[in-house]
């Protein structure tokens, strides 16, 4: 089977989740003894765990963050402050355990899956990253396609397989992150593509560049486009044209953890793009999907609006890497436990509202 | 000593967080291999545990919830859907590990320190609630005062000791939490004689009023501040007057939290209004005390905007019982082990961006 054949049978794989289940969600969920609702978004997203798991108590023990680092032909542009070298050196510091990432999914008690999707520099050898090195970063969209249709199609199914790969170990919660010096210019090429916005509208500071910067990048998405032409109705097209390994890997993880059943976390700009991407190639991922937390990168609004989903958190943060991803997890977890441990106002003699008028 | 004598001492003792110890946690934080600034409130809350614990490795690993429950006289007014038979059930329900604040402290680690401080029908004799009644609920503050001055020193004073006690215990991180049918009456009435601004303007649905209800509840609320005519620069007497045993209470844990040099997170909105007293009782506080979540009830907007504090949640909750404390406990938690835990750009080899250009 040809990787676009593989992907589409698993988005023929993507089940509808139960009316049946929602509704006995709610129906616990206001049983519980607190006034209906007051639990706010909490009460929405044990819910959402509640129909996707068919089960009124939900639960998330077993959680994993998929990490892809891939670097990106666009940096020869100077559209980030950091060399491309340091994708490479942040891998070898997510394998020792330095970075923000690493503190993160161990405080919430999720796995790391670290994958080299085509880092551009030499990564150290090391049995904590899968090598998935489809090239050493992706060609310079600003001058050509940032790759052909066969290395897209072959990163989404490298993200499908992982996604599955988790879904087989057990795991009940699947969160994405990434690495990759360059990937907020490609993320803004494929949403302005994808959400149909001008350049200039999602274009931000990425890891700190100044107004001047912000401008040059602006203009090197919209030469990257005009150079590309991709196709805004086809999106493995759009990846292929102006997205990046990691970004076009994502998007596989998205459809693979929705077509094995299990709830994904979308971390912020660069993994709301992928998302994106994979919302549009499968429909069915929508219910699916947990916007972990609304980024600082002005952009990822847009991203949002066009995934049509409300985020856990809004921390301000803007780092990547499934930070934003990994403390969602631990608010998504809280709220199962919530769902799954409290006494209905029956359980605890507790006088409920509508007995008293 | 007498209680209000034992208050000012204890508001004497509140320490001015070191500003040499805040330089070293932003050089801590600005070394770390992420770029500077970008984990956004995540950092800023990191950065404040640092400076108070004065340790460029903060950590929070004892945590405890004080939860105080009381009864309110001026649910003789219909201010609320529940009936005050609720509150002592609810105590029973705590006791039984029931309630959405039992799953939600035991998730981020939390104990749950339970106080009856005066609620107005029989709670079950327990060794899990500490018997601190003062009365029999407050009176009717639509009719009278809530309680007399020296009722609101000595709840306040049990406040000071149960913060005390934990702090002796070890605790590095306390969250208030309370319970009390008819106590977002009595928070409205503090908040708007404390923020100076019209009882409609902090009055909302609280457990699940209607808008004739809410209407109602205004009204009871300006006729109790009319009645009493609370002295705004004089925060006990607006406790006394118009406030409840849990909120004078919680007051008191906040300076009791502050003095003995233990960081403080206040719950929803009546937590915040007796966060509000208790500035304007001992403005030293301030820097000790996060907001954890902005509340959906529509006084609480007010109350941030007066306390000056920025909350770390925005999930739309407004069940009180310390339930938005111990989720921004997890995340102050998180932020604490970010820093602590994360590795320099020079100890992980990666190239900063200063040294590149």
């Amino acid at each position: 089977v040809t990787d676009e054949g593989l992907i589409a049978h698993t988005i023929a794989e993507i089940a509808e989740p139960s009316k049946a289940a929602e509704i006995r969600a709610w129906e616990r969920l206001d049983s519980l003894t607190k006034p209906p609702g007051s639990l706010g978004l909490l009460e929405e997203v044990a819910a959402r765990v509640a129909t996707l798991q068919d089960a009124v108590r939900p639960s998330v023990p077993r959680k994993a963050i998929v990490l892809m680092a891939a670097d990106h032909g666009v940096t020869d542009e100077n559209v980030s402050p950091y060399p491309r070298e340091v994708t490479a050196q942040m891998v070898a510091n997510f394998v020792a355990g330095g970075a923000a990432i690493n503190q993160l999914a161990r405080h919430v008690g999720a796995t790391l899956t670290l994958i080299d999707i085509g880092v551009g520099t030499p990564v150290p050898a090391s049995d904590g990253v899968i090598e998935a090195r489809i090239a050493d970063g992706t060609a310079n969209m600003a001058r050509g396609p940032a790759m052909t249709r066969e290395q897209a199609a072959r990163a989404v199914r490298i993200g499908i397989e992982a996604a599955r790969a988790l879904a087989d170990d057990g795991v009940d919660l699947i969160g994405t992150g990434e690495m990759g010096i360059g990937n907020t210019t490609s993320a803004a090429a494929v949403t302005s593509v994808l959400a149909g916005v001008e350049p200039k509208r999602v274009v931000g500071p990425g890891t700190g560049l100044d107004e001047a910067g912000v401008r040059h990048k602006a203009f090197i998405v919209k030469r990257a486009i005009e150079r590309n032409s991709p196709d805004a109705s086809d999106a493995l097209d759009v990846l292929a044209k102006v997205g990046g390994f990691e970004i076009a890997g994502l998007a596989g993880v998205v459809i693979g953890a929705a077509a094995a059943g299990v709830p994904v976390v979308a971390d912020g700009y660069i993994s709301g793009a992928a998302t994106l991407a994979a919302l549009r190639m499968a429909p069915g991922v929508a219910p699916w999907v947990f916007a972990s937390h609304r980024s600082a990168e002005p952009g990822h609004g847009i991203v949002l609006e066009a995934l049509g989903l409300v985020p856990v958190l809004d921390l301000d943060m803007r780092l990547g890497e499934g930070t934003g991803a990994a403390l969602a997890m631990g608010i998504i977890d809280a709220a199962c436990v919530m769902m799954s441990g409290m006494a209905t106002f029956a359980e605890a003699g507790v006088t409920d509202r509508e007995q008293t008028g």
